[in-house]
């Protein structure tokens, strides 16, 4: 064959992505042998029973085909058929099937801006604002502006999610990982930032930035304001950029904790000069539209000149998809209070949340109890990433697979998110609905008890 | 600022898109003054009047919102409701708010499987079938994998479309440029190609693959059958893979010509060891479906481990958008005969393709009378390549830029494709509709005479 596997790019065969890796390829075979699988390998709620927001699915019905404005006006709410008007406009009366500017529609970055204003009390420019197909390709994008080659490194966490190792991987770009502190509930200390930074300019690396992930994937923890300006002074005094991935920034369940953005705390401390990239995502919160492909990222002090890289580089592939840029508008776009849909919005997002609050706390008792296992507090994220002790010999994947095979429960070994040499995690997600979420945590137990250690 | 334009890579920096050029930022630019602008620059039919497939869009509007299905049943023909079940069956009934797996919906791979048996009497495999957001992702990805520096190449057609350069450009690989043969109607030649690969392998280059647009990107040729089969020979010979865009499969005008699949070709000829990828697209063809985002390349002698590498570069941002996915199943899946929507479905496509036709034919008509301007057949595609004689010192960036500036009227320089030394040209869509096409091509003819030479 004129195509071999020797002639396919060392960065490309060394990236790793676990969320989709060996486990879960076992487990899809499984299924297919007729094997009853729980996925509880990936955050995506819809495909456990999660419903969409009827708010959304209405509106871009009406959007997909405006002639049911006309043809079945009972069908449809004021108030949606309104927000599907208003979103035709914002499309010039072309609709959907257009090419839209490399950035996405403007009216939408212009939701999105008064949304940040909204939430964080300060202003934002929809021209620094980009659409792209989910948070993760504006990940990629960004971190394709901000390295170059291998002496240039960014700094992730560990435990993190493996978009970030797997795209500067690809990229040929250090990976410069920082430990959080997994006996403080996952805390983000400076100590830890400027050693990291200290062992990567020993190695002759320049690192160019940091990762946050707020709250936390894999570890469910948030982080308080204290800590965000500190990532944020931390940058300015060592001429990093901040990538601020805050896709669960609405998935905070403990009370006393309150998510705090990076672009408030920014503002507060007036870092003018500290550049911000903060990513959001329709993919997760409370609407769980993982598969209509819809994020942001917003840019902060970035001069405009690196802003028009972006731009070329969005362009090349043409836009992000428009289904997906609506479903963005409709996230931050709620409808009107004692408008027709309103009341309905609010019950299922109530619903949503308060059964996200109640799964998460479900995993985190119901994991305490068990010997050998150590689960921190899942504050927020959709996640927890319990500890496990195993018996010498075994590997955090071989426990992975034994208990897939075993049970049908696929999740995903600590090894591919990172972890402190000589312990062991697996990350689950808290989305199975709670009667199998309970057998779930239940036979993890059952499980441990027999082949882990104590 | 803590992100600065000289650290951002030079292979970023170096990278050009002329279809979203500093041209169309300065149409933007004047639009915003309140000039009227035709855009001309990209293939974007809808945002010029194309209306979409009322069979596609009804079906996207019931997987939206399903509901519909019931408090809605008469808005929608029963072949529609027919295929939109069938379409959430093909989601195991989860609806399109799920990740899906990182190739696409199998069901929709099936179906595509199935219309290119249909199309080419030969059988394809689903797992080898690939969902993209939109082919321009398919073709980066397939790059991605084939090239890994500086002494890999690539040969792209001159004139090309720059989505090649600009993906090589930012993978840091060799383009090898080829040149069509203007003067026989863009004849792609094996004496050029082999010309290219000895002077490739002379500069110390491994070709690893020939990209060839068909019909053609910006040219509207139609390659014919002996040519397809010449380009899969040369490749077995030189150990090249095949990356064939036939995104305007459906876009073929000219009475005489037919398109020849890559897939087809290597079928006949038994060229089991050329490795091909072919992409197809829901942008052009006769649904015009741009903003959806929906795509695949199938795989043809393509080993599977490095298919395997495929999938994980596509999970890395876990999948395509199902919108986009839907589009493709609904393309590949048209009304059956003597069903409620066959007649509509087949007298809207009826509708594009002659109109596009006409209009294809307007184009080359109003322009072979225009001294200074010589314009091939516009056989194929959605694009005419004309060639300007320029006054000594003038460039076809400048002229275009001046024809915006006195017309309004957006088309892109042919150096944004590449063009034969000593020679210039620009490419305009035949897109607009045919009155405002016929004042384009008069505008352009009088603007030409003005400041052209003959």
């Amino acid at each position: 064959m004129t195509v071999r596997i020797e002639n396919v790019g060392r960065a490309v065969r060394e990236t790793e992505y676990a969320v989709r890796g060996p486990i879960v390829n076992r487990a899809q075979e499984l299924e297919r042998q007729g094997r009853e699988i729980i996925y509880c390998n990936i955050g995506n709620p819809q495909s456990l029973g999660q419903r969409p927001l009827t708010w959304v699915r209405q509106a871009l019905a009406l959007a997909e085909y405006p002639a049911l404005l006309e043809s079945a006006p009972g069908a449809f709410p004021a108030d949606v058929a309104e927000v599907a008007r208003e979103m035709l406009r914002g499309t010039h009366g072309h609709g959907l099937g257009v090419y839209t500017d490399s950035k996405g529609l403007h009216f939408v970055r212009q939701a999105v801006a008064d949304f940040i204003r909204r939430r964080d009390g300060v202003a934002a420019d929809p021209e620094a604002i980009f659409l792209t197909d989910g948070a993760s390709k504006a990940a990629q994008g960004v971190l394709h502006l901000l390295v170059s080659g291998p002496r240039d490194g960014v700094l992730i966490p560990t435990p993190q999610y493996p978009l970030y190792s797997a795209t500067l991987t690809l990229l040929g770009a250090a990976r410069l990982p920082y430990q959080l502190d997994e006996g403080a509930q996952w805390k983000l200390t400076r100590q830890e930032l400027e050693a990291t930074l200290a062992r990567a300019r020993a190695g002759g690396i320049t690192p160019r930035a940091v990762v946050v992930i707020n709250p936390g994937n894999p570890t469910g923890a948030v982080l308080g304001e204290a800590e965000v300006e500190m990532v944020l002074e931390v940058a300015r005094a060592n001429d990093l950029a901040v990538l601020a991935d805050e896709v669960y920034q609405e998935n905070v369940y403990r009370p006393g904790e309150r998510f705090v953005s990076f672009a408030s705390a920014l503002a507060r401390r007036r870092l003018d000069d500290v550049s911000l990239f903060s990513f959001h995502s329709t993919s997760k919160g409370l609407l769980g539209e993982c598969g209509h492909r819809g994020g942001y990222v917003e840019c902060r002090n970035v001069p405009p000149e690196v802003m028009q890289e972006f731009v070329k580089l969005q362009s090349v592939a043409l836009c992000a998809n428009t289904v997906g840029q609506l479903v963005t508008y409709l996230m931050v776009t709620p409808p009107r209070p004692g408008g027709p849909s309103h009341a309905r919005w609010e019950a299922e997002r109530r619903e949503v949340f308060q059964s996200l609050a109640r799964r998460a706390e479900l995993v985190e008792r119901g994991l305490a109890d068990v010997p050998g296992i150590q689960c921190n507090p899942v504050a927020g994220a959709m996640y927890a990433f319990p500890r496990i002790t195993l018996p010498p010999g075994m590997s955090d994947e071989a426990w992975c697979l034994q208990l897939l095979e075993e049970t049908g429960i696929c999740v995903v070994p600590g090894t591919g998110f990172g972890q402190a040499p000589g312990t062991w995690h697996f990350r689950t997600t808290i989305l199975p609905p709670v009667d199998r979420l309970e057998q779930v945590v239940r036979r993890i137990g059952e499980f441990h008890r027999r082949v882990g250690a104590r």
